[in-house]
């Protein structure tokens, strides 16, 4: 534990914002408009409402509903408890969220009726454990905000380590259930400071939190706005008039706004005639430059890099990698990265191996998965399960995940690795790989190729194309051709794939990927 | 003790440049360039050397020379063993250098013969601690370089706490000695980020360390760009010629130039016809706009804040309010502030008290200081003896040191409030605030002033100026004109205006400021 002249948690941020830009707009939702330090009182109100039910430092409280700032009220509030705030993806089904109430035994389990109400009763029905559950939509005696204003605004004034979890964000389903990667105070903060420097965040940022708050995706925004000292505005869920009228109304300079929902902003903003130019983005189509303004940051020049939940996201940034032979960037200032192979051994660079990395933005490990926490933090460093490579010039270029694996003798073969060598081929569209049984060893190497309708490739010419790019051992044996691969959503249906074209014989038995 | 997996340390930031960007070069010293891997290398040798002289974890080592590369090798070096490095200011007297070294007790001094081998000469005759002197500069066999190419290249890979002390900067000699803040990894680190940040730093930026490397003025700007990845250029000193030469040949994108210095430097530009626009710097005078380049940083435009040593520099920054009441800006995103009477209650908006500070940048104590770091870091706060008011908006104004204190009944006046009311009559050019006897009130205020020329201001003028902006028992009691403040270097010189007015009956029995 940090000495308290030394601490800064998420609470804390939150105290410093009322004290120091107390009439600055922190949350907006619709009608709501709060000030820092309305926000403030909000939330100590709520904190004490929590402590009276329980909440108290490693404590749990849920958040199953969409987007609204209660999501940020009752992470705070959460913060200030020591306790841990995880946000659920209403979108699984009654089964996979009523695994993961039970796996996490909330103390309070926060809720909302509309559109949501369906699937929490479905939930509740299945649950063991045994949360308070509040209501935050709707005025009854029993909800939220009922609760909120009969409870003293007295800040807890805990003492909490910043170094102890407050967020967890359920992912990494390796074994079919998933896991909650806890983060830290630190973590949400740095990272929040890293991704806002890059993404250039100011103290006058008014970010719309378009995308689902259960997302690292949307979350790095809203704690780099939070810890900038900036406004977060919520709206409940994508609809492209709201966001329009949100954007003009607020004056957004930032939105969670990708692949088609920009083309439907677009036609909500024609048809309603709504002002857009606020909002910096990086420059892509002309109807879209035309409506709003250039984004200078680093990274709307060059956007993304590797990232993964247990990391708050981001851990490397493609925006600092200027001319760079690796596409995926290099180290956010405050993560260590190294290519290791099995026995945690730093591989050369040009070689593929797993991405470990150390820094304070690293999760404190999954809730309740003493084993698996021990494995993926062995040796000082945290084993993300993806596989990259170190370019000669030090930058780094994600393959894949490590999850799916290929045992060809004593070799462990990454399909990503192989998926990524043969789709490299000109004539190849899409590729996946696959082992199949070998009776001598124990697996072979099947690519299953979706060719480019104008050229004309054969199977010699993959495994040719293969042989000069990546070890013997590690090119496909075998080429099969389709017209298409199946999937699930947007992951390709490896399972399928097993069943139709004979995959099997897996290290530890498995088939699917993460 | 932070777990491994969550650990960055001033090491840990290099190994990763030497991973990362193994080719960009870190250091560059005239004829000396370093790329990040060849800098790890040589920090590598050098704590091996280091650590076959006794330094261990918690020790200290010791740079007694000008500006030189060999500083950053020396800290990194430092950092990686756990020990901890102090940058000597070799301006001072042989008296105050050897009361430092032996405060310290290091187990190696590494000093220079040109230009301070006298001082040098003179303080080891009074130094009682027995470190290693190792001469940086010449080729000798007891030399530096000697000594280093004769240690072996291995990373000694300790286990450093990053909440452990890496650097001493001694400084706030209150009661007439210094006392050495340290500072640690993180602390060093965060605030090479949000330093950074502020000023715009980026991986492509070279910085020209035209300052001393003793002091925050240029080490937060070493720092960040160090953690940004950057280029630090170093010159021995400040000689306009060189700081041309340096700036056109590297493309020095950042530089320590301030005052005076800058009209040398256009002066030498001007006789040699270097190139210096690489050098961004902000607008202000026209000869010095046409050579370089705009700087588009947020610190730039609004630069400066409040800050001390104890903080790593910057606790505020101007740049963070902006239209705001207060003139030093609002906290650092990493630092929390209060303003706190002498009972540690914070006081309202408006009024005035000491600036107490909480955050990962705050120091960890002074070395070898017990009593006082017990008194500094009372209550989780850390004290700076400085005063600050929050203003209504929130923001914060610095007024003074806290220091120089005046007893008048059982109030606090505190010199530098009352200086600052005095000055901001019209008719006042400078003002110093002393504490004379009095028989009843311990102490009463007199100012002593010097008046504008072309102005008419008599001591009515002043107390009744001062009667409606702070309270009656601040206001000056009597009022003294002189024709200039007397003054040692560039600090008012209580002492002798205490001699010539009667001050005195100060509490503690101190006269002077810090």
């Amino acid at each position: 534990m940090s000495k308290l002249v030394h601490t800064l948690t998420l609470g804390d941020v939150l105290r410093e914002h009322a004290r120091s830009r107390p009439s600055r707009t922190g949350a907006v939702d619709g009608d709501e408009r709060l000030t820092y330090a309305a926000l403030d009182g909000r939330v100590n109100r709520l904190s004490s409402a929590f402590a009276a039910a329980g909440v108290d430092a490693g404590e749990r409280v849920v958040w199953m509903g969409q987007n609204s700032f209660r999501v940020l009220e009752v992470l705070l509030a959460a913060a200030k408890l020591g306790a841990l705030f995880c946000p659920l993806n209403w979108r699984q089904s009654p089964e996979e969220l009523a695994f993961v109430v039970d796996d996490l035994a909330p103390r309070v389990v926060v809720w909302q009726d509309e559109e949501v109400g369906v699937v929490t009763a479905a939930t509740r029905r299945r649950v063991r454990a045994e949360p308070r559950w509040v209501r935050h939509d709707g005025d009854g005696p029993d909800g939220y905000e009922a609760w909120l204003s009969n409870s003293v605004e007295v800040d807890p004034e805990r003492s909490v380590d910043p170094a102890s979890p407050v967020l967890v964000i359920y992912t990494a389903a390796f074994h079919g259930q998933p896991n909650g990667a806890m983060l830290s105070h630190t973590a949400c903060i740095d990272q929040g400071l890293v991704y806002g420097h890059f993404t250039g965040a100011t103290p006058e940022d008014v970010y719309l939190n378009s995308g689902p708050l259960f997302h690292l995706g949307t979350l790095m925004h809203t704690l780099a706005t939070f810890v900038a000292g900036g406004t977060n505005v919520f709206v409940r869920r994508v609809d492209p008039e709201q966001l329009c009228q949100a954007i003009e109304r607020e004056g957004c300079t930032g939105a969670f706004i990708v692949g088609p929902t920009r083309d439907q902003v677009l036609t909500a903003r024609a048809a309603g005639g709504y002002d857009l130019s606020s909002l910096r983005t990086p420059r892509g189509s002309s109807a879209w430059d035309a409506v709003t303004s250039p984004d200078p940051s680093a990274w709307a020049a060059r956007p993304g890099g590797y990232g993964q939940t247990e990391l708050v996201g981001m851990a490397t940034y493609t925006c600092l990698a200027v001319d760079a032979e690796g596409t995926h960037g290099r180290p956010s200032p405050l993560v260590q990265i190294r290519i290791v192979d099995d026995e945690d051994r730093e591989v050369p660079p040009g070689e593929v191996g797993e991405l470990v990395a150390r820094g304070p933005t690293v999760m404190c490990g999954y809730w309740n998965r003493p084993e698996e926490n021990a494995r993926r933090h062995r040796n000082g460093w945290h084993h993300t399960r993806d596989l990259g490579r170190r370019e000669a010039d030090g930058s780094i270029t994600f393959i894949g995940p490590k999850t799916r694996l290929i045992k060809s003798a004593a070799e462990n073969v990454y399909p990503a690795e192989v998926e990524r060598c043969v789709a490299s081929h000109p004539g190849v569209a899409e590729c996946a790989v696959i082992g199949v049984p070998d009776p001598i060893w124990v697996q072979s190497v099947k690519a299953i190729v979706v060719a480019h309708d104008e050229t004309a490739v054969s199977a010699d010419d993959i495994i040719e194309h293969c042989r000069s790019r990546i070890a013997g051992y590690k090119k496909p044996r075998t080429v099969e051709f389709v017209d298409e691969l199946p999937r699930s959503g947007f992951a390709v249906d490896y399972e399928t794939l097993d069943e139709r074209f004979g995959g099997g014989n897996y290290p530890g038995g498995r088939t699917r990927s993460a």
